[in-house]
């Protein structure tokens, strides 16, 4: 066991102590949760707190707080202990006793949302890192914009070596480096242990060299040495390059007989360990309590947070920026987008272009980005692909943050990543793109989104066998479904320039729920000539067409599709069968209306569904003698009008089905 | 435009520029492709075929043939002009005219399994070189069993930058040269251009500091001059460690005006353009056509592979090991584990255990691994949990390939990868661990898997809410439906320990197909108590229970929920409804039987799915007015049986469904 009295004043030794002591005693009450992490990096974490953090827990949201985050979210009583000390009102002694029980704002893992101050839900590895580089570039991008005097903040990340081995911190470590975001500061919890044992087992990467190797600032310390650690910080924060900190520690420091040991990673200690750790830090009081002492200088972490909170709101007071700093961090002027868009699609209606939706993508941002100052857009090395980029966006570049347009390489993981960090940081509403296919990549991150209730966009072009000679690789089938899956993302997939538009303006306004824009490569015409008034996009279904006559059968379609339904209800109409069609372009939407619309909408009628990916979700609007058209394997590779073809999807197969599906209703009508 | 008298001998300037121009005539006759890499890449290939690369095409699928990966897969042409110049059968020039057309072997990417030869679908960026790296250590564990005599050969990559962007590539990075696979030579395309313009757009690592970082072996040379590129493969060849050979190259190479810019990365050249490089290269063939003189050249390749192979033929004939290699190479002994499984099976029914599935897939991968000879487990770093480490399973390490146990590290989409590798070099079948709801982060490799149909085995364990106290983020609530939305996949979720080794008798003898096993945290009781002699996992579902007097509803789960199921059912009985009970394993394999086993097993009574995830995928088993009892949104975290509670996954919450399933039921059929 290494010497405590290396820590060098004994106020920090008694800081990080505590941090230890409640994490020992939330992690035994819970009978479950990983001592280890944050036993390990206390002493670093007390030197970050007591020396550099500012933050102002009576204000938890000021906007030029310093960042801090979990990367390794399993040791989240770091967290919470750290919070509790630090007299977050949210974090009473009695959330650190019920740990990872139902209810409480103390679960296993940092929820964003569960408890002030938490930056970002962390737990999956990897994310924190890759989410704090977004935060990194949106502080940079922001006081590229508000100067100094409103913007001069610090993101600090603890991360483990499970954070380190993802591919993810590659993508995060490349563009950090790239960018130059000299105000990340990274802590690395170098204890030499993973799940399976020693990291001797699976890695030998040099950290140092290799975060060196893309332009980061690094340094070794011993992360139980205060000043070693606090020397580093400050070398860090003086330097232009993004930092590394290896903290080589001891996992599990203080427990005198399993500390150093994988076994103390994910398990409580039990009380004979506690006892002794308590002894071997001297530690006397009882589980659960902190000495006054302890408090007191956790508390002044926080005053200090105050002091410079309210010396900032002074100077905002006082800014020459500073209706145009509040106007970027409240919501977006959802009632200029209505009439922006509104104009939009009037024009749309005279000009009737036949465009791909990822062009008529571009068109709404033209309208959108000239309407809303803070969006910023990106694509991962996509953007001629994508058509993100609208009119006059200048590129972020190295040391230039004034853009609005952020090439994020081909990294399309570390893309979400950072757009959450970006939206998790506020000011800024990221949105980014790459083809539909590569969501699988960035799933992970996707998740985040959806389950933080961020209100990032993801611009998924070249969505279906559409896309024709790239082949099956390129050819979303089942992410259609894989996305509708996740809860708490609205997937939506316009069919024309005009439900393009309504996407957007859907998009741009959400709040608490991420949107998946999925956009076709292949031109479209236009199939929304009238109601243009209402955005028909946000019912997520709706009647395209309803034979005044009643309807026979409801062909019900999506995005690309929708055309083919429009031509089937043509075919049908030469064979006196009177076709309803219902553009569907988001099912979230659709199964938030109530009961009679929707059952208006999916009619009593037969119904054929048609969507060029597979069957899986389409019970929102189809039953079992309903017909699809669509997809059940990987795609091929061939020019699009001949995949179509080749796969059935066209206005003859789906008036074939149509008339399957009718004669089917009949005969079990004679049959009931 | 360097000087093409660089290279130093007119047979291999003539071999590269064959690549090139049939790269150029094939994309102009497809109006669609991308010739900026094979052009670029020409000489790098040419030198590399000719003077290294062992294989033949006579015999495509023999074991000792050296691995060529294009990780770079969007450069298909490359591959595909190198085939056809070789002389392999299925690569006539009619292949190479109907490049991206339907039904050709030249599909827009390359695609495993559509011509000899490929050795792996790429595409995806990164995907190849960290495929590769699981065929590396594939010859390295092969070499430790069977010797230099049967097993020595190299694994050689050509990746461009977006493969070395990709998170996966540091997976792969840090894993090769962790193990020190140093048969593994990596050709990256260094041609500064992405996409989106150069590279500077985006990424500044130092690449040759990055790898060196990892262990690797790392040069430079001038990619358009042969001798440098020998000396270079020569010296890797050489080196212990895997090595890193960065190719400066000039993007699309030999194209006067367009070379160099990121507008020849994926668009045909244009007539006018072709004919200049024609010009410049002093190409003076017809489209489609090729000088004698450097088929000559090629086929000498060819004839050095031939008679290596003859060579290593007669080694085999020779050698002790002749039977044991054979007996790895050829398809698992179905009837050796049928017997093996069969009796195991017996005595779980004498033993009865409450395991987790975890635990008794670990318990069917004693018999398995006993049984079957060439498997190969691992995890990635969670091999404690996910129980995949069967007794005397030692582990691989540097320099030290004898065992059957791979320390993944936490490294999903690596380990994922490098699985497809492992499978695809042929030899060893291996299985890898990690928790379901982190497949999201190895789906693009799991993808991969599914669309090659590579017999590689998914164990996903800590499968729901069940898990517990570790909450959302590692809950998986969509994973079951995102993974059934995946084609060609069979996702198996067994209930207790007869189905988990009837799930891992099924994933062991696959053919053509991945599978994935989704495996429980919590114990679980046996349910299976008779019919043990049949595989009825492979029957996909099938019924536990069947009311002799008929049923009034039928309650169908899977996993965890089958238990939950038969605890309904019994509350049921002491209400006077007689309920069926369908356990469920396999979607995929119950859409395969026939129609009329499906009905009976579905039954005509309304229906109750129980699965503690959302609902969609269950349109397979339910119509719009059976009941389903499951998830609806993110987990949370607590003890397992408190979120089964909260959740409402309880046999009261199922019975109480089922009992308004029959009221609905005898509602709607009085008002039929």
């Amino acid at each position: 066991m290494n010497e405590i009295a290396q820590l060098s004043t004994p106020a920090e030794t008694m800081m990080a102590n505590a941090i230890r002591a409640l994490t020992m005693d939330a992690v035994e009450a819970a009978k479950s949760g990983h001592p280890g992490m944050p036993m390990g990096m206390a002493d670093v974490a007390a030197v970050l707190f007591k020396r550099f953090v500012k933050l102002d827990p009576s204000a938890p949201g000021w906007a030029d707080r310093d960042r801090f985050v979990l990367s390794a979210g399993h040791g989240s009583m770091l967290l919470y202990a750290v919070h509790h000390l630090l007299g977050y009102a949210d974090m009473p002694m009695g959330q650190l006793r019920a740990f990872r029980q139902f209810g409480s704002r103390t679960a296993g893992h940092p929820e964003y949302g569960h408890a002030a101050g938490i930056e970002v839900t962390t737990g999956p590895l990897g994310q924190g890192i890759a989410t704090a580089t977004g935060m990194a570039l949106a502080e940079r991008m922001l006081n590229a914009r508000f100067g100094d005097d409103l913007v001069d903040h610090f993101t600090y990340v603890i991360a483990g070596d499970g954070c380190l081995m993802e591919g993810i911190s590659h993508e995060a470590i490349d563009m950090a480096g790239h960018l130059g975001l000299g105000r990340l500061i990274v802590l690395w919890d170098d204890n030499g242990i993973t799940i399976d044992g020693g990291t001797e087992l699976s890695t030998s990467t040099d950290q140092l060299a290799r975060f060196a190797a893309s332009g980061w600032h690094v340094q070794r310390v011993d992360g139980h040495a205060a000043e070693e650690i606090a020397a580093a910080i400050e070398a860090a924060r003086a330097d232009a390059r993004p930092s590394l900190i290896a903290c080589r520690t001891v996992i599990g420091y203080g427990a005198p007989t399993k500390q150093g040991s994988h076994d103390v990673h994910g398990a409580p200690l039990g009380a004979p360990e506690i006892a002794a750790a308590r002894e071997a830090l001297g530690w006397t009081s009882a589980p659960f309590e902190i000495p006054e002492a302890v408090y007191a200088e956790w508390r002044a972490v926080a005053e200090r947070g105050r002091e410079a909170h309210a010396a900032w709101v002074a100077r905002l007071a006082k800014s020459s920026l500073r209706d145009e700093f509040t106007a970027f961090h409240t919501a977006p002027d959802a009632r200029a987008l209505d009439a922006a868009i509104g104009a939009y699609k009037h024009s749309l209606i005279q000009s009737a272009p036949n465009v791909a939706t990822r062009k008529s993508s571009e068109m709404a941002l033209e309208v959108l980005n000239e309407t809303l100052p803070n969006t910023v857009g990106g694509s991962a090395d996509l953007t001629g692909s994508n058509n993100t980029r609208s009119k006059g966006m200048t590129s972020v570049r190295p040391g230039d943050f004034g853009g609005r347009y952020i090439h994020y390489g081909i990294r399309e993981h570390g893309m979400a990543a950072a757009m959450n960090g970006i939206a998790l940081h506020g000011g800024l509403r990221p949105y980014g793109g790459t083809f539909l296919a590569f969501a699988d990549y960035a799933r992970g991150a996707i998740r985040l989104s959806a389950l933080m209730g961020v209100p990032v966009t993801y611009v998924l072009t070249h969505d279906s066998i559409g896309l024709g000679e790239d082949g099956p690789t390129h050819q979303p089938v089942e992410h259609l479904a894989s996305l509708r899956a996740m809860p708490n993302l609205n997937v939506i997939r316009p069919a024309d320039a005009v439900e393009a538009a309504e996407a957007w303006q859907i998009a741009a306004t959400a709040e608490g729920r991420p949107t998946a824009l999925i956009l076709s490569r292949q031109n479209l015409p236009m199939i929304r000539g009238r109601h243009i008034d209402e955005n028909l996009t946000a019912r997520g279904a709706y009647l395209l067409r309803d034979p005044v006559e009643g309807r026979d059968v409801t062909l019900i379609a999506t995005g690309s599709e929708v055309q083919i339904a429009v031509a089937a209800a043509r075919l049908l109409e030469g064979r006196g069968i009177r076709a309803a069609i219902v553009s569907a372009p988001c099912f979230e939407l659709f199964a938030g209306q109530g009961p009679a619309y929707r059952l208006r909408v999916r009619g009593s009628a037969p119904r054929v569904g048609i969507e060029a990916a597979i069957r899986q979700g389409w019970d929102l609007f189809l039953e079992r003698n309903d017909a699809f058209v669509g997809m059940t394997g990987f795609g091929a590779s061939a020019p699009a009008a001949r995949l179509y073809e080749h796969f059935g999807i066209t206005p003859e197969a789906v008036a074939e089905a149509a008339e399957r599906a009718i004669a089917n209703n009949r005969k079990q009508e004679e049959l009931a």
